[in-house]
């Protein structure tokens, strides 16, 4: 064979095992959410990926290994989120333009969080949390603490900018991120299998918590 | 024997078997707490409790009935703090006061949500809501729903004195407890063994909650 065509065969190569790679991810995740840790073989992985457990054995090492990387799959979801929030605030420069934007951007995050996938793998993370310490850790580091620290950059820049009061500013972030999250989140926990809010219930609570959010945390009107 | 000592031999009886259920689930939350349910058997309920299994079996008839009596303890909590939330705004009738009272109350409801056993216990629920919905969903209605409920009894009652606003007062409790406890509960679920708030983290936290919940829902003053 040529050069060129090695490099094709091992490009092919290469594809085939991060497609099973892939294929064997979404496996994991869906025994997983559905069976828990405990509930879960890498055999069955194996059957419901369509590969042979040594090519399981592999990729992933164990079962925990395998776990683990499920589990920080959120950093993903998180930094991708995170990115999000920066450019929905780009060029924002009015008070007007500001109110619009972060009713667009709760919008987004209360639908993002509620998602049935999203809500699964936080039950699965608390589940094994005492087994795992470390790794739910680092679950609410990558995920919602990484959520919160781009909230927070953001609302920083806005204080700078004159648009958010400099006030109480250290906590805009969870202010915001629990008067829209707080209570669907709590209640999504412990209902499974039905959704909490509708689509009308995401606008609603999108639209209050930004209202409360600016009554405290608007520049107070320069006293005339 | 008199009926006089029939009545007292009764009761001693009576006492006996009330001090056993009691000594039961104390060891039966433990066990669940710190092992799951499936980590958990009635035979270690039995030792650790220093009774036979089948005075175990007798009282509590199988383990998912020892385990929902043990989830189902949260209604007690709620209750004792639901009818404390009535108690400690007996009687409010200035904003100052109110400012007062809401602090007070804040500082009690994070301390009571963040004790560690409270969250182990939330932690356990979450872990079993796919196995038995229904049971966690009881949970949520005894306990979180439960305090929101007297929370929003609370304040539809300062609505009606105008102590607060109207206008958005329907969200008012959900508002009040996630301000509060929202961030704290979120990494609580996922930090196990370590406290997230300290003593002054929870009075900083308290009024913090305080301020941006009255800055959205104190009565706006009449414009003169």
């Amino acid at each position: 064979m040529s050069d060129m065509q090695n490099d094709a065969t091992a490009q092919t190569n290469f594809g085939r095992s991060e497609q099973k790679r892939h294929t064997i991810l979404q496996s994991a995740e869906e025994l997983f959410l559905t069976r828990g840790f405990n509930g879960t073989s890498m055999d069955e992985v194996a059957v419901h990926a369509g590969v042979s457990k040594q090519t399981v054995y592999n990729q992933f090492g164990d079962k925990e290994r395998l776990f683990r990387e499920i589990v920080l799959g959120v950093t993903a979801t998180a930094d991708a989120f995170a990115d999000g929030v920066t450019e929905a605030m780009r060029g924002v420069d009015t008070p007007a333009h500001l109110d619009a934007a972060l009713r667009a951007l709760a919008r987004r995050y209360l639908a993002t969080v509620m998602n049935p996938q999203v809500l699964a793998l936080r039950r699965l993370v608390i589940s094994e949390a005492t087994r795992f310490p470390d790794l739910a850790a680092a679950y609410y580091e990558r995920g919602p603490a990484r959520v919160l620290a781009a909230l927070a950059d953001l609302f920083a820049g806005l204080v700078a900018r004159d648009l958010l009061a400099a006030i109480g500013a250290a906590r805009a972030a969870p202010d915001f991120a629990f008067l829209l999250l707080g209570q669907a989140l709590d209640e999504g926990m412990f209902r499974v299998g039905e959704p909490v809010l509708t689509p009308a219930g995401i606008d609603d609570t999108a639209d209050h918590a930004v209202d409360v959010f600016l009554a405290a945390h608007a520049p107070r009107p320069a006293s005339s």
